[in-house]
């Protein structure tokens, strides 16, 4: 116990209607929407975006777009928002396209978790996903401060692939984090029982999510989010924009 | 699919935060509390109580044990709160001392959930713990209508042993319902994992509620909520009351 009581904590919010019950002013904070926003913007950034811009409202997305004649991007209901170029599947971002490039980003729960994080009074906020999850673990066992894995679930409801993330980092770090928290130890349980296979997990759970993306015919982008660590950077919110870390 | 459609629904609210999210004013709401405020229920009704009138404050039971010179009961932090006479043990409800009784009760999470439901527009609430998990599924199976599985967690914190009983309960039904719902799918997968030994699974996890409660040395309360079938009876809310159903 007194072991215990040394290491930093380690907390999971399942969904964003519970973020206020953590004290996130003291912790990093990791933004978790496996499908896709946080796997977009690693890939985005491996590729060499020059930034990421995260904005809450499609507005907001369409005036900074212009203003900085940056690439506009995101998605509402897991289709392409109207009056935007780009949407949100990490495919539309190879090296050839966003290489030097800005992209300003609204997603129906990521990037509005991360605004309602800041608000909450985050004061270090990064982004993980299955694409960049080693080096999000390397970080935070680096880092040796408290944690909040932060999901992002789908307009409030628990998600099964951003408990699965916050699983699979809990999976590789805790040993180094004191862990007094249930939600934690079932997102832990879940992520053990799919690690065989996460994508045939997903699948054979019938996922809300894997649903919803598979009725739009892009299946590939789910299958390509649950692999490991394709995009291996730490996308770090600093001054409003999203970067790679130097790690 | 089609065949889906024609099932009832079947959704699970983790948190009472997360309520709202539900459309419960056409479903049947389970308030779940299994340790301990839903499997006292069952055990004082069970042993014979007359009622029990579930209320949301210590004021407002003392208030109303006064009025009906009534027995007051409930627990705040897990303890008995000062100004009633008994706790949440359901130990402390053998049917010498209350059968034909009326029993007000108000404890952290269970009582405020119900009120909270109620609230929220529900027309139908029962309450479930592993104490009357057979019948609570008999009945949902033989009113075939929408469900949700209302947790009542700790201070909107998620927790483990609400999750294994909504997972038991999806386990027994499922087959008979429409689960689009992940949160559910989590329950159900967590109480699968859980089922050969649900004290070990909760001592082995480390529970919260668990370190909680045995820091009170009362492991014997712990060890009994989580026993199946103790008290087999039909909690049902109505007119301000919760009366054992006739099933």
């Amino acid at each position: 116990m007194s072991d215990q009581a040394k290491k930093p904590s380690l907390y999971t919010s399942l969904s964003p209607a519970l973020l206020n019950l953590y004290d996130i002013s003291s912790s990093i904070v990791v933004i978790i929407d496996v499908l896709r926003a946080t796997s977009t913007i690693s890939t985005a950034l491996y590729n060499g975006a020059k930034e990421i811009i995260p904005v809450d409202s499609v507005d907001e997305c369409i005036r900074i777009g212009k203003q900085m004649s940056a690439i506009t991007a995101g998605e509402r209901d897991g289709k392409v928002a109207e009056g935007l170029q780009y949407g949100n599947s990490p495919f539309e971002y190879p090296q050839s396209f966003i290489e030097g490039k800005t992209l300003v980003l609204t997603t129906t729960n990521g990037t509005k978790l991360l605004h309602m994080a800041l608000s909450n009074g985050a004061k270090e906020i990064i982004t993980g996903a299955f694409s960049n999850l080693d080096v999000v673990c390397d970080y935070l066992l680096q880092q040796n401060k408290n944690i909040l894995l932060a999901c992002s679930a789908w307009k409030d409801k628990i998600n099964i692939e951003d408990t699965l993330f916050a699983g699979a980092v809990i999976d590789k770090i805790q040993n180094a984090f004191s862990i007094q928290c249930d939600a934690s130890k079932i997102a832990l349980g879940l992520y053990q029982e799919a690690a065989p296979d996460l994508f045939e997990f997903m699948k054979l759970k019938q996922a809300s999510h894997y649903l919803r993306l598979t009725s739009f015919g892009i299946e590939k982008d789910i299958q390509h989010c649950l692999m490991y660590n394709t995009a291996p950077v730490l996308p770090f919110y600093k001054d409003g924009k999203l970067i790679a870390a130097k790690v």
